[in-house]
């Protein structure tokens, strides 16, 4: 497979002889960052068809259309996690869902809970940097952001077939990589199931939201040791651990791809 | 033990009646941002001595005194796990040396590899970011920055009982929990002794320092799954594994601590 320097994600579809067309934010990016021209090639990927190689056909202020041709990757089933998170201030929480699309989640769910301070949070912006971090790490698709709730709210409409990982730095809570490779052992294919991870705030979860999670059939309190970490630190080390343990860990990049240079 | 909002590190002795003078920051911090006065209690601590109370004495502008009370915490043996890593982008190694004081690295280690774009490291600001971080997050000790080094020099001067996980996109490498998870079956105080995990630049390792750093005889390569990661986002990732499961991830944050609220 020959290499692209730039994979962008488009909700087209995508097959042989395909135009698609760019939104202005990325046709500007093609044309004014890397100032690329017509007869660049360039990755375009989705969840339902894959990665393949586009020809810029033209571009110009605020547009640019391509070609479609090969497909160079079919699409690959991925694991179901999300990360279910209390709100915290700009810059961590831009970094979280950089993270979150670079560890693979499916979904980010913004909780308000007791102790969290943010009270507004723009799911568009975090929608961006999930989008952008998908592009840059070979995912085929892309972490979707959900509008925020109440951590009630949250309660009331989960999944039950959802298993619920919540990090908590105090009361009862087993060792995370204990609690996963245990499951891994007794029921091999867990990993394959749907899961999600909840970070509390950086005051902490009450005591009584703690209990009250505590008593879902669904929900596992896991600990991650004697430190007691950030918000953003807390999220990247619990999905990274579920990714090493029981996602997909033992997978390898694929082939022919590059590592991409971050500007 | 009653609870203190802020915790410091410092350098001198602690022992019940000393008296402990704080440098212009801490004592900016102390004096203009939280607004304490004489009276307040305050954490002191370092690696040699735990965690004690401090009362404080007087303070001015750029000076704070402080009269040491009794102990809080005694010294708790820790893992010695170093990050070693190419230095990037000034953002994303402020973010990596907060991250390895949180992670419990007891080293940061910058070197310098053949596609590392970043020319100099500001070793001070990282070893504040750090500082910074252990204050915050219950540790009794600090992680210590080296000044930057080839990787030639790094292979040099390494220490041969110390084992290296190599982080590897490409090329040969067993997944970084299987190769934990085995180890700690095999060697359950594989933990206990001097470990190191490398992550290389954002344009990854050369075939040739790759295939020079898999001869060590220290040397591990490890996988990190199908995404290609930042290398802010792997050494996050990667530490979390080790201390998770070979590392302090069964221990639980001191009792009596509060979170902090981070600003």
């Amino acid at each position: 497979m020959e290499r692209v320097n730039t994979r962008l994600y488009v909700e087209d579809k995508l097959f042989e002889g395909a135009t698609v067309g760019l939104d202005s934010a990325a046709a500007h990016y093609l044309r004014s960052v890397l100032r690329l021209e017509p007869g660049a090639r360039v990755g375009l990927f989705n969840e339902r068809e894959g990665e393949w190689l586009g020809i810029i056909d033209g571009l110009g202020k605020g547009w640019c259309s391509l070609r479609v041709k090969e497909c160079r990757r079919e699409i690959e089933a991925e694991r179901d996690i999300w990360l279910v998170f209390a709100p915290i201030k700009r810059s961590r929480i831009d970094f979280l869902a950089e993270k979150a699309g670079e560890l693979g989640c499916s979904r980010i769910l913004p909780v308000f809970t007791r102790y969290t301070d943010v009270k507004r949070v723009n799911t568009e912006r975090l929608a961006a940097h999930a989008k952008e971090s998908a592009e840059q790490c070979e995912r085929l698709s892309v972490t979707r952001v959900d509008e925020a709730v109440s951590l009630e709210k949250m309660i009331q409409n989960w999944p039950a077939d959802r298993r619920l990982v919540v990090c908590a730095e105090f009361g009862e809570a087993r060792p995370i990589a204990e609690v996963f490779t245990e499951l891994l052992r007794d029921e091999p294919d867990a990993g394959l199931k749907p899961w999600a991870v909840l970070i509390g705030p950086e005051g902490g979860f009450s005591k009584e939201e703690l209990e009250a999670l505590s008593r879902l059939s669904y929900v596992t309190p896991v600990g991650l040791g004697p430190r007691v970490l950030r918000a953003d630190t807390a999220a990247v080390a619990a999905l990274s651990c579920w990714q090493a343990i029981l996602g997909d860990g033992g997978m390898r990049p694929p082939k022919g791809t590059t590592p991409v240079t971050i500007t």
